[in-house]
């Protein structure tokens, strides 16, 4: 996919994601640990979809400099949705994904950001501004910046599912369907971790696990992962194998054989 | 308790404790995130408790800091077990809490070191070398040393279970009473997370979560965050309401009002 973009416009691509997410620091920062109004996306009592004044500063700080350096790119954003463009490309953009760990302190949340064409992500960051870390994969780049300097990010080698790590954010996991096919998968491996959102994709990319599935995903929680992995040598798809970057049922692979594994058991 | 001990004794086992934070960070960082041989401390292929050489490594360089320093108390370590002394005070060392946490790389295992008498910790910190996060709790000490500089660590007030957030560990919590005791509260609160380790008491200390239950601990994983969130104003104890400094089943509150309100639900 890269050989379609010219230099200058991956070069730009790439510069303008990491000034989305220099954007996008200060707002998720000033009110991370504070006491924050949450409301409530539901809206019914039923269920708890927070929401802060920091998502929604978050994106509106980038979508102020999309605005300024590419005037004619299409944003799909969680909190302000979609604004068309005409350049054939789309900035998918997640300003917090985690905002359930934000709200509890949990330094697990993530900045997404990516942009995409009619195929997919070509280029994606996950961006941790408290543990100060961010994971870019897309156009021949894959690497983590942070607190310990920099890193190349590279999936691990295959592994038998018996001996593997799988991660997935809540245990109910989505409908009872999802949860057992989930399960089918947790069930044959050796390690079964919870609750890291999308920190745990940022762990396969850089080879300390073998597989994230999740389910009822939306475009913009999915995006950015996808390219990071891929980048990373990973495999990401939905429980039929076929594309992932639309949302909903999500299998992320540190490689191919795995990925062939545990699509099996999704499958039943 | 701080009065009964002198100033001079209480400065020197907070700086102990600062030099045992410090000897331990390099072993731990140096194989995080690599390739690292994990042993099962089950033995039986059941289960998965795994054991690394970080574990091994930080504990012992914690001993080497305690036989120079403190020669004549004694010594509680996960990995090396008890050792005995004359001084009236035992070190409690868990030199990676959360090892599966440390070999899937997320940034929220701990280095847990506290020092207690016959009653109980005295005081405590629990470390997170990868974020550069210290929490420390005990002879009027009760703060945060981050990435982001120095914040008091406060337990939040009390609201509702109703609005609370609840955290811990595994989903399977324990035995399947210590899972029903768990889901009983979990069922009330607005908002359950798991997988946090000893961060989720670290984030009680520093107000973003009301409550952390969980079951089959040893004393070296609790006694730390007992310290600590007694020092920013909450409560610890076990399921009875007794002390918690020996393991077991543990209720940690940020106010002894959802405290009280979290027992009543665990006692069925």
């Amino acid at each position: 996919m890269t050989g379609t973009f010219p230099t200058d416009l991956s070069r730009d691509l790439i510069a303008t994601a990491h000034a989305l997410a220099d954007a996008a620091r200060p707002e998720t920062l000033r009110h991370f640990r504070q006491a924050i109004a949450t409301d409530d996306k539901t809206g019914d009592g039923a269920g708890f979809d927070p929401v802060t004044e920091a998502d929604r500063a978050a994106e509106r700080a980038m979508r102020e400099v999309l605005a300024r350096r590419r005037p004619h790119d299409a944003i799909l954003g969680e909190e302000y949705g979609e604004t068309p463009g005409t350049s054939g490309l789309t900035w998918v953009l997640d300003p917090i994904d985690g905002t359930r760990a934000y709200i509890c302190g949990a330094p697990t949340w993530g900045v997404l950001i990516s942009v995409r064409d009619a195929d997919g992500p070509v280029f994606g960051l996950i961006d941790q501004p408290y543990v100060d870390e961010r994971f870019e994969g897309g156009f021949g780049v894959a690497r983590l910046t942070g607190p310990r300097g920099e890193a190349p990010l590279r999936c691990r080698t295959a592994r038998p599912l018996a001996e593997a790590t799988v991660m997935t954010t809540f245990p109910e996991v989505g409908t009872p369907e999802d949860r057992a096919g989930f399960e089918a998968v947790s069930q044959a491996a050796r390690l079964t971790r919870y609750g890291m959102d999308c920190y745990a994709y940022a762990l396969v990319a850089l080879g300390q696990v073998d597989l994230v599935i999740e389910a009822g995903l939306n475009s913009y929680d999915i995006c950015a992962p996808i390219a990071v992995i891929e980048a990373a040598g990973g495999v990401v798809t939905d429980w039929e194998g076929g594309p992932a970057h639309e949302g909903g049922r999500v299998l992320a692979a540190a490689n191919p054989q795995i990925h062939a594994e545990a699509l099996e058991l999704l499958r039943g």
